[in-house]
């Protein structure tokens, strides 16, 4: 059957009738069939195994995912502006290592390029368009970005501060060997994440520890107490839907008890008294 | 003393009178009792010192089981519902294992079998009847199940996506021997858990480390949020349920306590005196 | 000077006056310096440098500690009561192994008994009633202690269950000798904070280890939840401290907007209108 | 260009004009730069490939640095004052190793001194009154910091007698060398961090590291709870301060908003219009 450009982009970028929908859901199945395959070829026994089955799979899954680049290409309007898009690239880097790995004799860049083909997972943020309920959460998180912002450049403070520290106390000889590395140190026990791939061993260093750790325990608290009260906030400003309006004036933003329109002054109809 | 199997049915399944509610102790102390031989015959010195005695016992607990189950598979009213049912699975994964190794030669297979018998423990959440308490935490986890899932969701994104970068970046050689277990690092991290039995060695890797352990340090107080807002919401309205309203000024905001309306002032009917 | 037992008394129990709040204060001061002596011979250069010193220390503290007991056994109008108290028996293990110590020949037996001196420190505690803002906290604790206990119940119930199937799945052979280890492996793992001195091994036991950690994320939230709306709760009735009362009946839980007296039903002097 | 001793102490203490503002930023880049560098020179690789310029960069920093500090002495109107405030020393501290480390032949002398010199990362916190918008987190935590403190105390005592305890009870052989090392073990349980440099061997130990890690798990909630009411009360006395009242009927819950009382329906005195 054959379709109209317009036809075909509105299937490509609308979701809103049978044939868009579709399109949606192949595509979904698609990414996730292309993700699955990536993860078990990853295993050595599946991919000594299944090598064979897994390559046909990943170039089947190449071709189709070409096939809606260039459809995307194509029928948008605006090409340039999907191209350098944050999931333009996306797209373009879950087909273009393929493509290459077949010119690249260089092993060792050889892997580096089959490797970047795995940057496909990164699509699977695609799925959120389709979570409504995500909304309620990405909000609060957004809401409290700024404060979060300022928290983590706070922690990165301490973490600088406390990394340049344990680097002077402890030295290379006990695992710190940079700076770098005593602030990734320091991220790792801030965050209670705690490796133990590098500990402090002197006295005076598990001193400082001491502190950071208690430090992290005790600011642990400050972005969950942002997140929440952000949360808390939210259900009011929604529980103030049983709000009634102004017969007269239609001022909307009445409390059940109020007596006359704060608005208007009108005595309010079916007021209380 | 001859009980009718009507009279049986109520003992086993209900708990309201003295028979039913000793039936349910004893099942109980069953339980635990068994749970505990369990436990006791996994540490290897006890196990050889009492290993016989722990053996009878198990076998007295099985019969006892047992005979539990076709007590109930015998007296409810719909059998097979019981059979396939989550508990009716536990109750018979509780017996069976010990009856098949009898019959078992193949001495790995006998091992699994034995190791099954465990699953016993499950039998545990039975006691979650018992505790009227608990409503109050299950039904706060449960309304925001709905969240929480779709935290979940988002994490998981997160830990696919991680999981595989950081099984590109380090690679085999340093732990991260696949995707499946870049992603299970990538939970160990997210969650703060931070086993460290794989850990980031090159520059990148650590950097790459670093972010998503200051993400986790910044999600975990998502869930936190969720489940705060909710209690606190629970008991705003548990303490709004118990407002009265006048029947005269229809003022809305009474306690139950009030005896005459503090709005209008008129005596309220049906008021505490 | 000599001083009346009952004086006596006075001055060791209560902490009213100059003298009583010397006697306290000078307590205080022993029981840290106990400590601190303890804690500085348990480093084994110091203890080789100034271990006599320490010894001399310790032994004047002891005979100070003993007067102390001796005087509460005998000025207390109700000795057997404080003997076997939590504190009693305390005081006494903070003295008793120092003389057990000099009638011991095992060496052994010394080194335990002279360890058991240590428990002096759980003295501290008797700071504790110094702390009346210390209040607070323990009161938002108790208040929803109940709820936390059901909370560690079910955390321990998962915990039984998570630690026999890691049992099961991973084995003596990757270090989870027996089911009480794998417990602790699961608290290890539940509370985050994960040692890593067993980690599992297999991908089914990775996969298991995975749900846990994503468990213990989600509910680590619920005691946070608890503790967290019990404290606003308090607030809240604190802030009802601006309640105004009733010139006629004395009522004293008005509002400061309501006009007549929900009690009596008159109408409020200086009421709103 | 010629500038007046009181221009320029305008234009080092002050921001509010270009030349000032000009110079807090020159400074600003000059600590950031400094930072970076004494960071890449802390990376073997690099200190080895570019030693020599980062210790150009370094002498020219700390010139302009020594510069800044001679004028910030010499401007003040309290030298004193500045010379022993936390910051005078700081800004010493981070010239003066550098100076020394000329005069010093003993070369594990030099590196401490070098090292000190790293010292001035800590200039870093300079920013902080950069950033108007940290104020809310910051005032949140000075509100909390009393509670948060009575928290720490608790914690400690926890630390100490956990520490004593798991000191006697696994001793040196497993790890636990030291009091000390027992209470930065229990610091690194409490705080679910989780090191694994150090852990329980004996079931005994095992058992109170799970003891002191389910208390962890519980009383984590308590800092988040201090903090997190305390946002919540702000957020809420925040938007109580626009209350007004009528001048009529004395209803005090209007909204700033509102032109007509809610109560009595009295046109508002100074109302919106």
């Amino acid at each position: 059957m054959l379709l109209s450009k317009k036809r075909l982009a509105h299937i490509v970028f609308e979701s809103d009738d049978r044939a868009s929908k579709a399109f949606d859901l192949v595509l979904l199945l698609l990414i996730f069939g292309s993700i699955i395959v990536a993860i078990l070829d990853s295993v050595a026994e599946l991919h000594l195994k299944y090598g064979r089955i897994f390559l046909v799979l990943e170039l089947a899954f190449t071709l189709l995912f070409t096939l809606e680049y260039v459809l995307r290409v194509w029928l948008t309007s605006k090409t340039l502006k999907y191209v350098i898009s944050f999931y333009g690239i996306v797209d373009l880097l879950a087909i273009l290592p393929v493509y290459l790995s077949f010119f690249i004799a260089n092993t060792h860049l050889l892997s580096v390029v089959r490797a970047l083909r795995l940057l496909r997972v990164i699509r699977i943020l695609k799925l959120g368009r389709y979570l409504a309920e995500a909304e309620f959460l990405r909000e609060s998180l957004k809401a409290s970005a700024a404060k979060i912002q300022i928290f983590l450049f706070m922690v990165l403070t301490i973490v600088l501060i406390m990394g340049t520290l344990m680097f002077v106390v402890e030295g290379p000889e006990h695992g710190f060997t940079s700076i770098p590395v005593g602030m990734y140190w320091a991220i790792v026990t801030l965050t209670t994440v705690g490796f133990g791939d590098i500990t402090p061993v002197t006295a005076l260093g598990q001193l400082m520890a001491s502190l950071i750790m208690l430090m992290g325990y005790a600011i642990i608290a400050v972005p969950t107490g942002i997140v929440t009260s952000e949360m808390a906030r939210r259900r009011k400003s929604e529980s103030l839907e049983d709000l009634k309006s102004c017969t007269f004036c239609g001022f909307d933003r009445l409390d059940r008890g109020d007596r006359y329109c704060r608005n208007c002054g009108e005595k309010r109809v079916n007021s209380p008294d």
